[in-house]
């Protein structure tokens, strides 16, 4: 698809059904290990209910159907409707089907025989969901009650739990509530190749898209026009018919509304000459997300003001991809950023005094109330985040930690420090008694309505350190340079005959 | 926004809220003739629940909310949890406001004072959801326990139905689950002049992104590409958010699949040279729906036999908008365009026989599966169909009717005829044998994969006739045209150096 004269070097890759036969094995391993460790019979059926196309209220209207996280993860079905069974005694895999009405065929497309979804899904047998009772009964031959290991249990981020599937005739089963959500959430976690590779893909056609947005922004348009450029670019280029969440085209002061962008607040400013621009943005391809921020000034020129809080993030950003490596606990990676952020702030004068002080006092947090960042996966905020490792905390900030755990290799995660000057957040910290201090009121009145900058990357942690999936422009000069029309990633030229325009800020 | 050297000559206009004040007057106005005319009093409150937010499964994935339409219709409010009522005694409307946590303001943005809302959506008071009881019943006064006309009622499309009002202490009021359903839904079937410029311009963005896609096709792409070409043009030029349905990108066979475009359907497929494509896409501005289907060559070019199917449905699609004024049954129009199209086929071979005698057998329904076209306003299929006028008729085609109602002045109604060659329908009719004489078996075959042609207008019933709010190239030489570069709407020069190509098709 991509020509000469396309906008984009990319379109969109084959993904081999491999990958879920290969999550499948790896939930298969689990389990069993899991069974045998705690004297089990490795017999039972893990068994899910695929998602199910929803009407809008008391209409037809059908929304756009995207498979359930859980069930996308083992069989990679994008229709509505399936169950889905994996037996742990063979290791088989089974898909049940529903069985469409004749009228499907004039109405919504040629009705597949099962040998279609066996072979498109390379699973080992397929019914009707109709015929689920019978069938896993006949596998498993003389057993009374089979088990099945149903999904159930809490994600933590929602606070919601997975709903456990259900089926006419599931009395006929003995049922397992607890054993395979943390097992399965578990495998989650760490990315195969086959995963990291779709993951990758999501990556390179935000980064392009967000680079699109860079080049095509201008003062006086309407913050839902960058939005549409990026859906756009990503769908048109990319195949990505789904967006990893809402999108946050955030400009001036929104962008200190750290999830801006939904119906109440619908990207429906006009952009201002001076206002900083926050675009959180990422394309999901084959159920795979990708999460990335740029911040940028919407006119193309960083102000001084705007380069010492983008590099005070960028500094924060660097130092933690620096960190990251297997073994290292996220919760220091988040204190690392706050305390380089601090450190920033301090030498640009709008907070005073010392810093490992502002850090018991968590005023980190003022600035940065969100986590620092968060699994990313089949989900955008990928469950898993309180599986292992400490609880979630109670202190500001931290307790905005989607995880806190260790890093372990595999793992996707996204690093998206951000400093935002929030009324909410500033005026009671001013008058605490044990913050106020800390404040230059001064400074801090001069950045009243500046909004803030949030720089998000998604990072694979590798073996011995770490791997930036993201490749967007992020030093100050190279964002004024492809906003200025500079071919991304920068030939040589432009890098060396760049001006270094990195401004160190005012010493107090 | 549109410049000199933008592909739009349009951008969003402001709907005043005067739109909901006018739909709560006419409510108000219908129910309490209803009220006299059964002698009850005139006390009580309409009572509407606005729509939630919702997660996708169990995770924190929020959906892009969209308001329920009866609450948009009352009320134009973007924003989710309210719930809003209507004082039938004096008039009075009353929104209810979610009380948002104090940490809103640092993830979604500015907690908005009560008196926001009631300058925003022009009502008579504001007070929080948690004050619903106390509110109405002080309302009340003296009432014990007052009287609440709740949403009940079948949609007859989707054969749900409307989920009634439910809050803490409803205990405390009387219900009426009848009243309000039947007169609410039939305010809804007549457009006022207000809604009419919504639906005109999500018809005008709606109609130019067509035409862009027309220019934009070609051999090779993906029928997604085209999706998204759409959605961005409606997006990007007209402030469209959402879509009034899922799009349907379909060419070759696939645009014999009525509803295509769904996610087991993913407008996937590449094109070829040779296709005809049936783009059937409409945005959505500020609640308002457009409902549009172009059909035409991928190429560019129409074959004789793609003109021949082209033009039955075209000449169909004309007639019923010449017939269409206040008066004329649906029923009948939906007669007439079978008839018209059957002619046609007749004419260039396909069918053969007395015209009337495959009426008689439905023969229309082979072709036309689906019907001639439906109520367009908040829902693409509006409610209301079948409120008034004959019941739902129980034949093949006219059993797909969305309504059988006489037209009024003040419906916009969508004209959609079509003529599809579909192996389901026409292998059976095929065999029948009081149908299997009408066909010319080698010509049924020569449009094996053929696919189909739609035609879908939305046109409004005025006091003396209609007005098609849709405006694209609808003539075989209009569409190659605009296809092979000219302006559109065609200025004098194209539409005169025109050479006629309408091919009338073999003689018999
Ligand atoms: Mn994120
Ligand atoms: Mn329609």
């Amino acid at each position: 698809m991509a020509s000469s004269s396309s906008p984009s070097s990319l379109s969109p890759p084959k993904v081999p059904t491999e990958l879920y036969v290969t999550n499948r094995e790896k939930l298969l391993k689990s389990l069993r290990q899991y069974l045998i460790e705690t004297s089990r019979p490795l017999h039972g059926f893990v068994f899910l209910q695929g998602g199910e196309e929803k009407f809008r209220y008391c209409t037809d209207h059908i929304e756009l159907f995207r498979q359930e996280s859980y069930f996308a993860y083992l069989f990679g079905v994008t229709e509505p409707g399936f169950c889905g069974a994996i037996d742990v005694a063979t290791g088989n895999s089974i898909l049940f089907v529903p069985r469409l009405p004749a009228d499907y065929a004039v109405w919504l497309g040629e009705i597949k025989p099962l040998s279609y979804f066996q072979e498109k899904y390379k699973v080992s047998m397929v019914y009707y969901t109709d015929e689920i009772v019978g069938a896993l009964h006949k596998i498993s031959k003389e057993v009374d009650k089979p088990l099945l290991f149903l999904l159930h249990g809490l994600n933590t981020d929602s606070s919601n739990f997975s709903n456990a599937a259900g089926f006419e005739g599931i009395e006929k089963f003995e049922s397992d509530l607890t054993t395979l959500h943390p097992i399965l959430t578990e495998c989650r976690v760490l990315k195969s190749d086959l995963e990291l590779a779709v993951v990758k893909f999501a990556n390179d056609i935000s980064s392009e898209a967000h680079v699109e947005v860079m080049r095509k922004i201008q003062v006086g348009m309407k913050e839902y026009q960058l939005e549409s450029i990026f859906l756009h670019h990503t769908y048109m280029y990319g195949g990505c018919r789904h967006c990893s969440y809402t999108c946050i085209c955030a400009t001036g002061e929104n962008s200190a509304v750290l999830h801006y962008g939904h119906a109440a607040a619908p990207n429906d400013r006009t952009l201002e000459d001076g206002d900083m621009a926050l675009f959180d943005m990422g394309a999901e391809y084959n159920f795979y997300g990708s999460d990335i921020t740029c911040s940028f000034p919407v006119n193309g020129k960083f102000t001084s003001d705007q380069s010492l809080i983008y590099n005070a993030v960028l500094d924060a950003h660097n130092a933690v991809i620096s960190a990251m490596r297997p073994g290292v606990s996220w919760l220091d990676m988040h204190k690392l950023a706050e305390k380089i952020i601090l450190e920033s702030l301090k030498k640009g004068c709008i907070v005073v005094g010392n810093v490992d002080d502002m850090m018991t006092e968590r005023l980190g947090a003022v600035f940065m109330p969100h986590g620092l960042g968060h699994l990313l996966g089949i989900d955008t905020h990928d469950p898993g985040g309180y599986l292992k490792g400490p609880k979630r905390s109670k202190e500001p900030g931290l307790r905005s930690l989607r995880t806190a755990r260790e890093l372990e290799e595999g793992m996707v995660i996204t690093v998206e420090p951000g400093c935002y000057f929030i009324d909410a957040l500033l005026d009671p910290a001013m008058e605490n008694s044990n913050t106020s201090k800390f404040f230059n009121r001064e400074a801090i009145g001069r950045f009243k309505g500046f909004g803030g900058v949030r720089i998000e990357s998604d990072v694979h942690v590798t073996a011995n350190g770490s791997n930036n999936m993201t490749n967007v422009p992020r030093e100050v000069w190279e964002i004024e340079a492809v906003m200025a029309g500079a071919a991304w990633p920068l030939d040589k030229a432009s890098a060396c005959s760049r001006e270094n325009k990195v401004n160190n800020g005012p010493s107090c």
